[in-house]
């Protein structure tokens, strides 16, 4: 017998690599925090000699879902102005709160009530982008999350920052810092939209972003409006500027890109481009509907994000992976359109490898980190099982996440955070709504 | 003090009627299954001596909602075929394996298995559409849940009914049966769409209904394909073709009503005619995206409902306010189209307006059946709590439904069945698997 940490058998193992496989009664052994090897649980039980046999017969394990696109600490202002259009929802509502707001307490207080969000509905990677970047590190190395930290960049002054270049500088010696071979942090730079960023810092971010060897990723082709300004601002649509400014290659995450032309999307695909999907946002907002099964087919790499939840309202890994099957057939017309196992390598590998991490995550394959999530199926709204994956993408609900690990890391136990104080969260969640509340009235 | 069943007393309750009013704790007394009072918690506590008292202090009650299209047996087909187009996938796919395993058998243990799944998610009535209407009744009768049981009306040979007389015939009988002046039962026609019945049968299908007072609902417009298929076989579009035989007129429920022209939308605003919109279903089959912020703003009354599980794969009633709510926003590009508390009232009293049954349901008012479901909000991912109204449509996920009263009776209690025998049913449903996967391989 051969010692592993955690040996998880399931009913059924769906790796995503090769892609479309479900396992039925497969387990996984997990040692140092890594994935030693997949194989079936009658090999498994009489190979490993597990420290942890955690037994799940009526569940399917899926490597844990990568949430590409978020704004963690925005969990604070769910539900504080809804059914607004994006301008005025930034202008009116959100911006003035945030800036009222916005503190290293904020950004703890809100991460943290995002991350055991995240955790609970499967997510095991977050990229974000929000102020005070090395709080939202600190935060997810607390709590042992595994996350992107995008540093943001913008000309104008906030809470955080005073102009671009202090973004920059900050930005730079978050990457420096602790977090340069982190197990479970790594960082990115984000910008916020061509409408706040100059040419010249465009310039200076670029040349940084090399040095580092960082991926940039910036809110694009949101809105047909954000389009539009700019035209009249610049002459240039933002894409056509991006190019001009050398950042449109294979270090680029286009957040939303819910307007592209056939040419934009042929040179995200030549150029290497990736995007972040994030369909309940884009509906919330009245952006449009991405064109995601020609971007997909254009073999663009398409990962999935909840947004913020002051935009979506919830931070639902599985929400996302359902409503991006869904609305990709009503937007091309084709039923076939986006079926459930490429939603799910969407949700997984593929996020992952929009973010950097494809060697890392995404996938149940030996040596990778052990990001894994579990479903229990033996629910009333996901019976009969004809076909796992189609019950993982099309008929499951959140909650029906029964476990979590993060490189190994058992989180989520039947379905309640193992490590995290809960209660602690959510107090602090309401102290926050009523001093806000406060404020507004 | 007065006596009354039961208490139930709430964090916030949202009564609909009013339109978009949130009470902060309050309560409802219950006696005889029907709404004596809607008042303060504190007053309430003073003026009633209940029998049975439940507090729900993080909780908000809302009256329960109206699914007003499925296909509840077909739960036992949920996930069988996914991923095609409506065409194919009902010819096939669903018709076949329905043609061989259809019987009185398959429709109690489906019924029983979506009458399940819909009380968890805090549904407390569903119309329903399928073969052996006298099951599906007999079932909701046995189980205690609000039915509206539609007479299926086809040509053609199915398991159930021969041809259209003998459809028509034992729907006459079922009405007159039993169910003339039940509780919780009550019943209609659905003959299945324009394509599947002649123009002979819907003559005597109208005057049938008339005479027995009966509302009809049909398939209407479900896809582009049904409409120009109509019009090639018949030279009518189909809802041209009921108007010269009678039945556009308040009787009349079009479900899907996804492919209309100004001048439909304006003939069912002047003629009475509701909607049953199913978006996720829409979304799945491909068939589009129905216009229902122009048909909401003609004023025509539009239901929400999941339409059956085998094209959904849910029967969650949160879940389709949710995906109205936001899918209305992204078709009419205006992100104020369809507010939550808009959403929130097609999903109850507005459903139950297309159903003829708003002066008995839909909403929190004396003298109505107590049809209410409790959602529990003290959960990481409905926190803070700014707008219970926001949560309940924008952040909750379905398995928060913690309590549901049909008619008074207490069906879901701490988020479990409280009368249902839960492990019976999946055993029926494992055991229908079984045999229908052993006949497709």
């Amino acid at each position: 017998m051969q010692h592993c940490d955690t040996l998880i058998l399931a009913g059924w193992c769906i790796p995503v690599e090769p892609h479309d496989l479900v396992l039925p009664d497969h387990g996984v052994a997990v040692t140092d925090g890594k994935i030693v090897e997949l194989l079936p649980t009658g090999e498994a039980r009489k190979k490993y000699a597990p420290g942890v046999l955690v037994d799940r017969p009526d569940h399917v394990l899926i490597p844990g879902l990568v949430n590409t696109h978020t704004h963690a600490a925005m969990t604070l202002l769910r539900g504080i102005a809804d059914d607004l259009p994006l301008e005025q929802w930034l202008k009116d509502a959100i911006w003035p709160i945030e800036n009222r707001w916005v503190g290293t307490e904020f950004v703890r207080d809100g991460t943290r009530l995002a991350i055991a969000e995240m955790l609970l509905s499967g997510c095991t990677c977050f990229s974000d982008q929000y102020f005070f970047p090395e709080i939202v590190a600190e935060t997810a190395e607390d709590m042992y999350m595994r996350a992107v930290v995008a540093t943001p960049v913008l000309e104008f002054p906030t809470p955080w920052a005073d102009n671009a270049t202090e973004c920059l500088n900050k930005g730079a010696e978050l990457v420096h810092d602790r977090y340069a071979e982190h197990t479970l942090i790594s960082s990115a730079f984000a910008p916020h939209s061509t409408a706040t960023v100059s040419d010249e810092t465009f310039g200076e971010l670029r040349i940084l972003a090399d040095q580092l060897d960082k991926r940039i990723q910036i809110h694009l082709h949101e809105s047909a409006q954000e389009v539009e300004d700019a035209l009249a601002a610049t002459g240039e649509r933002p894409i056509e500027r991006l190019k001009r400014l050398g950042l449109i290659n294979s270090s680029l995450l286009a957040v939303h890109a819910v307007h592209l032309t056939d040419d934009e999307i042929r040179l995200f695909a030549d150029t290497g481009v990736s995007v972040a999907h994030c369909p309940n946002s884009n509906l919330k907002l009245a952006d449009g509907i991405a064109r995601i099964t020609a971007i997909h087919s254009a073999e663009i790499p398409v990962g999935l994000g909840t947004d913020g939840a002051a935009s979506n309202n919830l931070l639902s890994m599985p929400g996302e992976m359902r409503t991006a099957a869904l609305l990709a057939k009503a937007e091309s017309e084709d039923a076939t359109a986006l079926p459930a196992a490429t939603a799910l390598r969407m949700a997984t590998l593929t996020g992952a490898r929009t973010l950097g991490l494809e060697e890392q995550i995404g996938s149940i394959e030996s040596g990778k980190w052990a990001d894994l999530a579990c479903i229990d199926l033996m629910h009333i709204n996901s019976q009969p099982v004809y076909d796992p994956l189609s019950q993982v993408v099309y008929a499951i609900h959140p909650q029906q996440i029964s476990d979590v690990w993060i490189a190994g890391r058992h989180q989520v136990e039947n379905g309640a955070l193992a490590q995290i104080d809960q209660a602690d969260i959510l107090r602090r969640s309401a102290e926050w709504r009523q001093q806000i509340n406060g404020q507004l009235s």
